[in-house]
């Protein structure tokens, strides 16, 4: 059976961004605190750049889970945002599974706190109901590696891509020459390696 | 063809919990000791938590394997306990697999030490007969993470399911309205970050 | 210049909890969260048995960084407790360094959060007014190995002498003979390689 | 479709052991040279105590390859020993293709150095010609764990089961009772921390 | 359905060096700068050895990606060269695949930076094409390991394969004899621990 | 001989940024890119905070080391910035050293890249002198830990104290009470962790 | 102060090995069993290799921390061997100082379970006795690295030698002329990846 | 007691290179292959540059141990070579202490293989009779980490200063404009990165 390449499509993708929450990321340690906010905060950048339909949810976020990242809500002011009264996997709630079907889209971004539950249940919700689903790794935290691959494994056995806030962006933008100065700051505002790149080359212009 | 969701399902779910006996516990070099204990109470917890049958086995228990962690025997008094006379695969033992069947259950989830053997082969022979399995991998251990790993390939190949006690506990859970105290109790308990937010929550309050 | 050994006396010794509180607890990177609490309660465990004098500190329990883990608050009920209402040197607060004095005791046993700070400033201090501090190195925590390291080599080379829980009890317990249950209990309690060997062991007698 | 557990047999299972040579072994570097050993005389142990056909084969060893480890020599003195002239995938060897098949044995147990030239590339071949194939990832070695890791991908996808030793010689024990003493002392001797609980045991009967 | 064996044939393969340049290799933190540099010329070594055809391409070089390393550039003069004006997928552009089906051949072995994407994109719509494409894990950079496990599981699910230089070179030779000094010579060079083998062997004949 | 505590005082204190140019910043291996920039400008804004003297230098600029990092140039316009012509030592470049003696202070805190040599050399040039040397270990970095332990062992021995960006922020400050918005604004800015905890406590105030 | 190179001599060495048991064997996690029974194992050869005295000792040894290892007491049959009532710290037992005494050596190479009780606790007292003493680090175990490391620190400071089992027996050797084979034994049994050596080269021979 | 700074010195520096031969390269497991290869190999092009007096010396070349590496020799072909016939601490050769000696120089720049033996026992001989040792750690391997550290412990602790390859180079250097050309070739030649930064700059140039 032939083998079809599901590139990510910026005016067929939706980006899902579930319980990155200031209480629930300490829970987080499968990346240092640095690195986990600035690979959040890029996929945050790559979803406004490409204006992909963004959705926003929380879970109990007036309880110990603590409210969303000030920066992400800040940055999607008009998103939908559904804060869920308990449903532990996001696509168990209709508000969010209609936000998500009103985008009339089929590719779904995700990334999330913690990734074997936030991430993986609506992950495997969205691929039996045929979504494309394109798990971003390094934007979804949990306890420790061992809970990560367990839950990777889990999602790709059952279809999804497995992929990085920097693959993601590269695939959205197929071509340097559709905006260069704009897709580089962004790689140069998320990457320390790249933006020392890019002054060095300047000092010599 | 379709993906199908296999979610755990608290009313067809039955917990195997295979040889976390004094003496092989001191082969699991995977974890370490004080994480492994709590993995593991954890998810008896849950069990006890949601009332799922639970079937405790252990191999040669009078010899240098020694006894269940006492924790365990008492969390589960009534359950059914097969000492296996020189199984090494529980699945071949016909009282274990009698207790198992006769829970009616479909869907297996399955611990024990060491992955690679005691998890491995049931997880197997079950999936052979149509059962579904859901390993937990990090209430499970072994000698060292080559060893982890090629066990978990062999079992997700086979069509098991790798997830962890925290997701466990969330599938079967599904919504924290169930029983907000119940379940953030576990959690509590289970997890020390997530205790610290709950004791500076209810400071606030 | 002939070597002195300085001894843990449980007759001379004073324990200092420094800032074990729940928010500051989520800096805490260079144990897993399972280990560091299991660290600090053995510890406290310690100081219990051998009913050395405790004193419990706090910076701003009232703010961000949370409230005192309760396990110490409980374990410690009558023990000195000093919020410091601003010092961020412990020993910059004339109360706790009051209640430090009125031990009578010349040996400093001290733990805290984060390790950089809150146990190198009070050590260094202590260190200048002539007090032996012995640093109890996996019941301190702070954000990672490097900062860690630079700080643990501080206040050695300042000289104070690193320790851990069970050295620092072993220490204090200098013969098994003087509590053969009691101080059995303790390691059973929170080595649980040591419980299994236990119960193995209790098996057979 | 069903999955069926394809269950190591002593009567079809055959072990070969592929270029363990004294200067080959100087590549390994994804387990201590301590381990390495340990683990490769552990399977040939295993080998001997359930009678299984052995194939011994090395690639070049008059040069800096060097000779076959000697211990592997003096377990397997009559086994079929195949120096081969040049041939890089055993499987390209017709006298090691014809001894494997005059086993008329199934279920190729295999290991060797390095892990993806030495062990990959037979057991690819052999899955072709239908042969079940049985990967023992811990008696085999190379450059490091990246390399490690794609091969062992490269193989699992391509339908080999990923063992170790230990688990290889359980599934094929089966049963304790079988030989209690016998396999028992091939875990003693091979895992310490087996052999501690052994005599302990002994201790108190 | 039977498993064939896809194998690398010097007669059908062709090697992708994408986007190896200057200033994009200070991104690759998976791999030490040494070791990386040894695994890339390993590589080309090889292509030219077996004298496959060789196309290299570059993302943007004149700005601060930076130009070709040089030593790929002199070892391959001749080989097609294919400066990208912007496409981020290789793949996009009609130059590079030209040049791959001008070769008439059918097995792709590819390495570039980063691995999430001048590797994997490409490597994903060959595979649609057709293609049979192997991967040279070691001789691809990117980020950081949780990057590149998630860009080797999203290729090895797509039906690449995932191999290393060392292997690439062994299955390309299948047997010594058709040039032991030569094939001895590249791992001589690019093999420490190998050419040490050597040296002891020579010393002694 | 008793100890005494060479504590930082806030008017007594110089910072001195060494070669932290975009260049050089590629070399360094020992702490991951968003790591290490966020520890150097948080040492920046220290500096800024307690408006200690700081003063700047850079090597060979114009060359392949590359300009400053532009967040330093920015945040200390006023400040003593001396480009060295070719001195490898800053302390053998005479308008660095009378840069320093003009602040008239004894304590100097030290931070560079690589740490082996930008900052060891005149951090043992300058206690040869007699100031007291405080090096911010992780605003420092190399080519990778075993470089780096071998620098601070030789600074360590010879005198210089081992911090991080945190104690010198902390040590420094002493009281919250002198500060608080501006100390914690620090903190929040450069902590995601503490950011989280202020965010959640926020939310209950 | 000049330095005075303190150098081991097999005239005036004693091997002190304390607290080798089954039962505390399985709280050492700082090295893998394999590593760590061949590291003591190899002590014991070195020390039976010189004709050192050799004393061993015991804690409990009826309870739960077990009986010694068989081998080192089949190693050492006439060696004194002190099991000690309830001692923790083996020099306050008198018939342990007596017998290190009673060889007229000055010189004590100590190695035990675990490194930060049992090693440390006599190191401490017998450097304050005058003794010199040099703790064979890799034949010394406890919990974890970081234990490890602190009880290293607090013996290295108090004036112990950190030494391992190989360059034990270097020093003590000084020649290889003094014995080629019988060392070169030691060295083969204990290092694989020197017995490979040795054969490659008899091979050539 | 003031500090003085010890700094190495062209025209009083000599570098000893200890037992770099084949076979006992096999052992080195704290260094990757590649990485080592390259850090010896810039050591000795640091002493070349220089025109430091350079001594070599072999333990038993012509037995299991191995020739000197031939980049070594082929370095040095008029430096005194010193095969030592049996001393396992090079201090112990009458040829090697006097060739040192002949030099007139104090600083002894010292790399090889063992570090805990090779390294350790001359470094000690030579501090004992006033010789200043600068350890060159990147450049000598050993077994593995903890013995490595162990090794550097005794020798700082008798006063010897820890360095590497590049600290030794840039110290000896003073100013780049001693020769900027040729100090970066060397750079250029052993730091792939530093070498893609030259390239990158010089493209603009």
């Amino acid at each position: 059976m032939a083998y079809r390449y599901n590139r990510l499509d910026k005016d067929n993708a939706v980006v899902l961004l579930v319980d990155h929450q200031a209480g629930l990321l300490s829970l987080v340690r499968d990346f240092t605190p640095d690195e986990f906010k600035n690979n959040v905060l890029a996929l945050a950048d790559i979803a406004k750049f490409f204006n992909l339909p963004t959705i926003l949810t929380t879970s109990f976020e007036n309880g110990p889970n603590g409210p969303i990242v000030p920066e992400l809500k800040a940055l999607f002011p008009d998103a939908p945002y559904i804060p869920r009264p308990g449903q532990i996997n996001a696509w168990d709630n209709a508000d969010f599974v209609d936000a998500v079907k009103a985008t009339g889209r089929k590719q779904l971004i995700i990334a999330g706190v913690v990734t074997d539950v936030c991430v993986a249940f609506p992950t495997l919700s969205a691929l039996e109901e045929g979504f494309d689903v394109f798990v971003v790794t390094d934007a979804s935290g949990t306890f420790n590696p061992v809970v990560r691959d367990a839950a990777l494994d889990r999602m790709s056995q059952a279809g999804a891509q497995l992929m990085n806030w920097f693959s993601v962006g590269c695939e959205l933008h197929r071509d340097w020459r559709n905006d260069i100065e704009g897709f580089g700051g962004i790689l140069g505002g998320h990457l320390p390696a790249y933006a020392n790149l890019i002054q060095s080359y300047s000092q010599k212009s």
